[in-house]
């Protein structure tokens, strides 16, 4: 019998995790500069914490979540996004008392949907996501959308625009719900059934709606920005002026409604013309939610994030260089004296701080010379029986192809000296 | 309503992962310095995987996995081990094909077992392990030792203790799975019902009973390595000769049996007496696996690895030390305006390479000279009425507490200068 991966999960293999763990050093470093901290939360959590978090009329909860039940009966799900986990964290870890107001955290790893797995899109993703959270300030927000543009940036990619859009506060909401209600009642007969589910329970979510994404009500639908509260209005035109102030390249775009339940005020998606991506491909966004920490029974706390696919990042990435930086030395040992000696030099050189790997296969001079090639050996370390009876390594520099008899004794500072040490 | 942490998860806050961040990174530079690497599969695989590769007789799998259905009913199940993933991988990739036969490899990530939690054992847990496969050798057993306790000292353990027995090859273990059984059928009826089990179907499991462990029969009990044929005899011997030389600190320890089915030969553990983990704590251990490739539909391949849990570890590493190396510069503003400049300095900062924060709670000068104080901020920048009209900030070095007036536009080197860049 032979046994496959799940379908919608991959293997990252050898050659490819170093372009992994490259883009994760990268997000790790301007974390860091950012003074943005890693937290960890669960693979999974209560189901119920989903459901009132992402939201029930998402289709993340009603369809593609990974839910089961654990040997005592309680229902279980896979996490199928970051915030969630973060927020019931934050609440549980009673975060909001810290003697410093705002938090601001990063988070790196696995989600689960049950989707159609297609290109780009896996049942097993990962996301790197920002919450901040305690501080309701716009600066924060634009703290947010910097970090997120400095990520894209990072990465490489070109034609980056930051798309904004504001859902305003509650009051905003309130009144912008009507106004939709008003707008779609007319045409509710012409809609999917799940937008005359969505009539009552959240007619912002038909405008995310795919089925009915050309019905004509769609295009003359009101805008979110045109039933902003006063102070909505306000939290609003001072990101716009930072992010003038700041030279960021950003458009308005009405249309811009995030599918989770649980955002207010800002929304933002990060959108790049970069060929490696395609025209108009949405990289990232997140916005301000400040509704879900008390959702899910904390206290009142306002909260802004971000998140991005790391797949989509990967693909940025791909920058077709080379990561793989080779070893150091490889040690090529010829019979089974030679061998255990080689084995000695391994450990020496390795504790000093080397990167080493040695023929295990019991090959000969020609074969191992294809692995240190393939290994992008700096140094090959060649043991045959005179090196063996004179206590020397002959050492070939595979750039030079010259090569140096060097008593067992003076391997490592050769070896310094060699690599600038 | 509120939310907790599914029993036996844990979450990982931002004053805590820091340290996470570090036993990481010394795992992938040890990795590195054995050309090992990493290597990623799927949280969950299909269940039948782990019935056949970890055992169907195990307490692992036929108590404690997380086990369920997706949509489609296919049977799923959340890895409770690493090695069954990369031997499937390894297989499904072809990797058995590749140029060079000895794939080594590393991953590190969550696990999962359904098990009473306890002090140091949780539901999901994190491990590292290290596979090599394709070349039988004892070479490769001492490679994959050397590199476990290289982890353990790299981590500061002392009075580490290597472990190692050999379950030898089928001969060897057809040979003394009729001694056990010869020696238990006398007293079969004194042991208990999962021991009875065990009996027909895996006898070698009952040695590591723990209803039983004080049982008579148990001390007296054959030895696998004197029911060693000859070449599995040879194999150890040379393993033991190697380690000889590379003066290892290693005992024979008879008793070890590994709790999965699919050791052969070479078994090990490392057993620590640091006071950190109590005396004779097992840090971890692995050990050579011929026949688990084959058995889940790939070509023969012999195969040895080794697994730490990163809890664990965590003690190990938990040296009380403060890894936090703070940011390079808090900016301070005062008012409104201060904080517009603020949100540019820390751009262009960032941009610089700095690590950064700045108030946004709006604060007076009081409470931000705290938060410099618990972000170890190496400089304070100071933004108020004055320093906005004179387009200067007010550099304080949080050390000397020396303060000085530094243009806008001369921040950045001032900054590399005073951190030495």
């Amino acid at each position: 019998m032979k046994y496959s991966a799940p379908r919608g999960t991959v293997d990252i293999l050898p050659d490819a995790s170093g372009k992994w763990e490259k883009l994760e050093r990268i997000l790790r470093t301007i974390a860091s500069n950012y003074h943005v901290k890693e937290m960890r939360t669960p693979i999974f959590e209560h189901t119920e914490l989903f459901n009132r978090a992402v939201g029930d009329t998402t289709d993340v909860v009603t369809k593609e979540m990974y839910t089961f039940e654990d040997k005592k009966g309680r229902s279980i799900t896979l996490r199928p996004e970051g915030t969630a986990g973060i927020a019931r964290a934050y609440v549980e870890n009673k975060m909001y008392a810290l003697p410093e107001k705002l938090t601001k955290v990063f988070y790196m790893g696995p989600m689960f949907r049950y989707e159609r797995p297609q290109s780009g899109r896996q049942r097993q993703f990962h996301q790197f996501g920002v919450e901040m959270l305690g501080v309701e300030s716009p600066y924060v927000d634009v703290e947010c959308m910097m970090m997120a543009i400095t990520v894209v940036k990072a990465l490489g990619l070109e034609n980056v625009t930051l798309h904004i859009n504001s859902l305003g506060d509650e009051e905003s909401r309130d009144a912008y719900r009507k106004a939709l209600q008003d707008h779609f009642r007319p045409v509710l007969s012409d809609l999917c059934e799940d937008c005359n589910a969505r009539f009552e329970k959240n007619p912002l979510r038909i405008l995310d709606c795919k089925v009915d994404a050309k019905h004509e009500a769609m295009k003359t639908a009101p805008k979110t920005i045109d039933y902003l509260s006063e102070s909505a209005k306000a939290h609003f035109d001072k990101v716009c002026a930072l992010l003038d102030d700041l030279e960021v390249d950003y458009v308005i775009d009405t249309n811009l409604v995030r599918g989770l339940d649980y955002y207010s005020h800002t929304v933002f998606e990060i959108i790049s013309d970069d060929p490696k991506l395609g025209a108009g491909a949405t990289v990232g966004g997140g916005g301000r939610y400040n509704g879900l920490v008390e959702e899910i029974g904390g206290p009142a706390t306002p909260g802004v994030g971000f998140a991005f696919g790391l797949e989509r990042l990967m693909i940025a990435l791909n920058d077709n260089e080379d990561d793989d930086e080779g070893i150091d030395a490889y040690i090529m040992p010829l019979g089974e004296e030679a061998r255990d000696l080689g084995m000695q030099i391994s450990a020496v050189l390795r504790a000093n701080g080397f990167s080493v790997d040695m023929d295990y296969a019991g090959r000969g001079f020609k074969g191992q010379f294809k692995s240190a090639d393939r290994f992008k050996a700096t140094y090959s370390l060649l043991l045959g029986e005179d090196e063996v009876k004179g206590e020397y390594v002959n050492i070939r520099d595979n750039k030079t192809k010259e090569q140096e008899q060097v008593p067992f004794e003076d391997i490592v500072s050769y070896l310094e000296k060699g690599l600038g040490l």
